[in-house]
């Protein structure tokens, strides 16, 4: 029997792939991808995981910025792969549901009968928290964390948790910690930015929230930036240069600021 | 060589081990356990993911409510089995930073000298979304989420982020309801409960905001509860019954509510 003729209408699962390094991927992600028929998969998804699958492997994602494809023409690639038959992997990076557009394509899904599973993954906040050494969440300190979007910055607002993460925050980083400023945090504290989270060229930075906003050189892209009290914790254990998660040596020259 | 010879002071791992499903484990915390000399794990790690290790396994979490170790000891031990050349796995549910103390392990396994890596695991928030269908942020809805304590109850605030998400909130359900519909949410606004989310005895519940703050029934533990505009998202799409995120059966009698 083949792959086919096991289902009339073939399902969609909708499967975070991670932060970036191939080995944050789920077991599960990994079992859907090894026996899809097709993956549509992201530009925020490492094409190493794709290595040896079977399946079709169809890149829906931007390039230089731009989208190859419309969220309308994924959507409808995927309703006529599940109507074909075919089992479909919808993989995105990080978790579907957060910033990813999952939601859209799940209603999508819906309208058109289909049948759909999502299948959470590691987002990029846990990641850069890692990578800093920094817990989002700590006894006495912290007991809430918001993701938010960085960007468009004009639009950026900053929650009233004690942890706040912004996702693509490289070009809004200076207007992201400005308004943090305005609504009290104060200049000299450390704001964590990371680069690549988890993948071999991860970079962080802990900087005063006066330096990021004086800075005139550009931030890199894709950045996380977080900010809070948690930040002084993973600037101590950093200085001391003792755990896994350091900056590789390439950090430590692109920036002039504290660690 | 024995593992034991190739370091003069072994590593320690705190590795997420995710929501629950043994699928959702990353592959890096799959290797790392097995290749660990020594594992100390949580209550909330499902033992399925221990089964056919060869390192030792030791259970350090709560039994019946109560810590069978205190986090001092817990800490001694990591400290202890590194000193020995042990390659140290400290398993948690869901990510190490989030909830999960990690923070305080961190800091004393760096003031006792300890390499130390922290690897992020797939938090509790993302495996109820994908339970309840529901995007945590959504294009036009839903632009940030919060992930906050949902106990102890007489300390829980709520943000101001979209979306918001209680974790440990069986005991406090009513009044993190209540104190959102005092911050502005209509009390006919669906609610998403969310029990044991990626496990076979997953549940999920949409009931309004009012009818769960006169409900007189206690609610289940552990409990995730989801306040935002996105719930509308997903009681449309679960009101249909199309999705692979459907409660199991008993869940369905389990509450008068609209779902």
């Amino acid at each position: 029997m083949t792959r086919r003729e096991r289902n009339a209408v073939g399902r969609v699962y909708i499967v975070g792939a991670g932060p970036g390094d191939p080995e944050l991927l789920t077991l599960k992600a990994r079992r859907l991808i090894d026996e899809a028929d097709v993956v549509y998969y992201d530009a925020l998804v490492g094409t190493e995981v794709l290595d040896g699958v079977e399946g079709k492997c169809v890149f829906v994602g931007k390039r230089r910025g731009f989208h190859l494809f419309a969220q309308e023409d994924i959507n409808r690639l995927m309703v006529e792969s599940a109507l074909a038959g075919e089992r479909v992997v919808r993989l995105k990076g990080g978790d579907p549901f957060v910033f990813g557009r999952g939601g859209e394509e799940i209603i999508y899904l819906h309208e058109h009968g289909i049948d759909c599973e999502v299948v959470p993954g590691v987002s990029a906040a846990f990641a850069a928290a890692a990578a800093a050494s920094l817990p989002l969440t700590h006894r006495g300190v912290s007991s809430s964390v918001a993701i938010c979007a960085g960007s468009p910055a004009e639009r950026v607002s900053i929650p009233d948790t004690d942890t706040k993460v912004f996702y693509m925050a490289g070009q809004s980083a200076r207007e992201i910690v400005a308004a943090a400023v305005e609504r009290g945090l104060p200049s000299d504290a450390r704001v964590a930015l990371i680069q690549n989270a988890s993948l071999p060229d991860e970079r962080v930075w802990m900087l005063e929230a006066g330096e990021i906003i004086e800075r005139r050189e550009p931030f890199p892209s894709p950045l996380v930036v977080i900010i809070g009290e948690v930040v002084e914790i993973g600037a101590s254990i950093r200085a001391d240069n003792r755990t896994g998660n350091e900056p590789k040596p390439s950090a430590a020259t692109a920036v002039s600021g504290r660690r």
